[in-house]
């Protein structure tokens, strides 16, 4: 019980004694104990490890194990190792991988050694490969494995049963085989508790569910995953644009696409990369991160710009300045409270024309009710700290102003980027900001302008 | 293929279509509409409505298509519609609903209604609640169902095969039978494809697979997922502490639990509770929100309070409020892009006492590379547009502070708040902040003041 179930805690530990045993330069301990090691915990192992400590592990690792090792590994990981292969050994590694495995693979070659590895492939795998990379990555298509198994209608769920038993192995999750006519057309499918239950005598005709439709091969990931998640499918048939079967998809592969896409949000709003390995070499990860940063600077030059419209009054009352601040970050935080929900409702197909309206009179309203709490908070604050009922009152009015602002902008913004097809959970946290910092600071020292001077 | 695939786009439409009819009054029209409808979309319908919507969508919805809703809808906003059922109602749609989602609908009942809808259940399906609810809602116990079938080690797959086809269904999701001894114990199990291509002479116990694991009914829902994950489950057997047999869980539930873990993430780093439902009325969603305000109302008040220790040298030269917002705002990116990998990293397991020190070393180098960049950048920028290279200068230096601490207090306030065992998603955004912002200050007036008075 304990080996199969405190895995994580193994693995943790495993990493560990690995990691130590490389410290101290015991790579014949080492490599005994990757050998040991089941493929998913080395390849957690080696997204868990720095650059060069993953080269290491990667070399006193099993030749045979490495075709196992890059179906586990996480999409930047995989890239980053199999750029280092030489091209036989990858062809060797990926022998006989699952065809979407295969092509992922493939795909993160560069050309020359891409045709190479194709070229060292047996011409069934290469064939199987082909296919699979003709479909977009994040297609149904390249998502799809090709071991089916075919039945033809006419025949009887006896010979189907005999049929079996001499196969004597099923690919993995294989919950269902498919029917398909003498064209390759799928026309239905029989899942195998209903050949475990029904009478051996009938048809396969008879039995099959025929009232259901495959997959088109260039449905998008996601879309996929929803009709899984949707109808509590564990595996699926892809079908080409005349019906033809070409291949199915598995609840396994699909749970990566969830998690994936449940995960792209959260690094999107931090302007991070899908697939960032925290373990990156430093240069790759700073410079990623600087594109963000660039357009960060920009928010915050124009922030500073609006100031500095108000130069004047902020050279008579430092106070101003100090709190200067307060307000836009207040605007920022409610906003980005807004617009997370939001970019999650998107996502989970709940935001529609009709419901829009009413979603933007709700966050009004918040903003409104949460707007004067903070403002008569801060009001009083102010006016305590400083004894000042006058800015008192002012930042009180520009906290409301920007509440609404971050109500009216957190909904708004991600509806108005969606129309346009930008990604909101990418685009939509730095133009938020913008806004609130605009507005919070308009507000405050615009408002003390006027009262003030 | 049309009204199987482009379901989303169907629903969303008769979303709209439904909201139509409900707009112009026309609730005949609008529940035969809802009849028409699978229970997953009306779920998605009622998830994507106003409050009021929702009470009337309800009303017009069959009664005996109740119990599917339910079971399909999220949380919250299935908690806000039980709340508002009557009892005997409540306890006929809870009618053959599957242990665990029948344990979740009672758990979000209050106690009076709770013991009034248990007394109108027949006493099978109490019996079924009250085993689940003697586990905790986020464990293995409280996801599993009770719809197993078993075996006996002694029998021949021959006798199993005919006990199948007398029964003559399974239930949704089986792709194992277990075995268990006369004690209930789980000893083994077999898979509906072992079943199928096996000799129908051999015995349970000579082909069921016995170096398989039941999960404890205790181990954390979270866990469960990962162990699915990492052995691309369909279903797993859970057991007791003395390894009999309670029930199973099946991936359709495990896959609600990866989408909800992963989303967690996100709308903790807003300070949003897990299931925060975008329809909910305004004063509870106004009331959820305020709390993370509140905080941040603090953070902010802080920052000003250190800019008020440099009120002297505010006052004599206006510039520095206006650039005083620029440093301590990419601090707060930096440092949240480092605290968003690091909190993900976390969540896959990836962070380990070897790693961390790395890490830390890692983030300190971009922090350097890109403090070095942007330094350079501003205190170009302020030197042009202000025509000051001494306080270009100081806002360089002042970056490159910050930026360091940043990537440090990225990687360190999420080790510590775990050592903690308090949420890095909820509580380290904040933190980071408060750092990012008080170093900010501190670095850019502290040395403006050293230099310029």
């Amino acid at each position: 019980m304990v080996a199969e179930l405190s895995d994580k805690e193994f693995a943790i530990q495993r990493i560990q004694e690995v990691n130590d045993a490389l410290a101290s330069g015991m790579y014949v301990l080492a490599r005994r104990m990757l050998h040991n090691t089941p493929a998913c915990d080395v390849a957690l192992l080696l997204e868990s490890s720095p650059p060069k400590t993953r080269a290491v592990i990667w070399q006193l690792v099993d030749a045979d194990e490495h075709g196992d090792i890059l179906e586990e590994l996480s999409e930047e990981v995989q890239k980053s190792i199999i750029r280092q292969m030489a091209p036989e050994k990858l062809a060797a590694a990926t022998e006989g991988m699952d065809t979407d495995d295969l092509a992922y693979v493939l795909r993160g070659l560069p050309d020359p050694v891409y045709q190479e590895v194709l070229k060292s492939m047996d011409s069934q795998d290469r064939q199987r490969a082909e296919m699979a990379l003709s479909y977009d990555e994040d297609s149904a298509g390249g998502m799809m494995n090709t071991d089916t198994i075919t039945l033809r209608p006419e025949v009887s769920i006896d010979v189907v049963l005999r049929y079996l038993r001499l196969k004597g192995e099923l690919p993995e999750a294989t919950d269902k085989l498919y029917v398909v006519n003498r064209d390759d057309r799928f026309i239905g499918e029989i899942s195998l508790a209903s050949l475990l239950t029904v009478e051996p005598s009938l048809l396969v005709s008879e039995v099959m569910q025929a009232d259901v439709q495959g997959i088109p091969a260039n449905l998008e990931d996601t879309e996929v995953a929803k009709l899984f998640e949707r109808h509590d499918w564990v595996s699926a048939p892809v079908i080409d644009d005349d019906n033809r079967l070409l291949g199915r998809i598995t609840i396994d592969d699909v749970v990566d696409i969830i998690r994936e896409e449940a995960q792209h949000s959260m690094l999107s709003m931090a302007g991070l990369e899908d697939d960032e390995d925290t373990f990156a070499p430093v240069v790759t990860s700073a410079r990623r991160r600087s594109v963000w940063l660039a357009v960060n600077l920009v928010t915050a030059l124009l922030a500073a710009a609006v100031s500095s419209m108000f130069e004047d009054i902020l050279a008579q009352m430092a106070i101003l300045a100090i709190l200067n601040t307060i307000v836009p970050s207040m605007g920022g935080i409610a906003g980005s409270q807004t617009l997370t929900l939001v970019i999650r409702a998107m996502a989970m197909g709940h935001i529609s024309q009709s419901n829009s309206r009413w979603l933007i009179g709700k966050e009004l309203a918040i903003g409104a009710i949460n707007g004067a709490i903070w403002a008569i908070l801060i009001a009083a604050v102010v006016a305590l700290w400083k004894q000042d009922w006058v800015i008192g009152g002012i930042i009180a009015f520009a906290m409301m102003m920007n509440l609404l602002a971050a109500g009216l902008a957190g909904v708004t913004i991600p509806l108005i980027l969606k129309r346009f097809n930008i990604d909101p959970a990418l685009a939509g946290g730095v133009i938020l900001t913008t806004v609130t910092d605009v507005v919070g600071i308009f507000a405050f020292l615009g408002t003390a302008t006027l009262l003030l001077t």
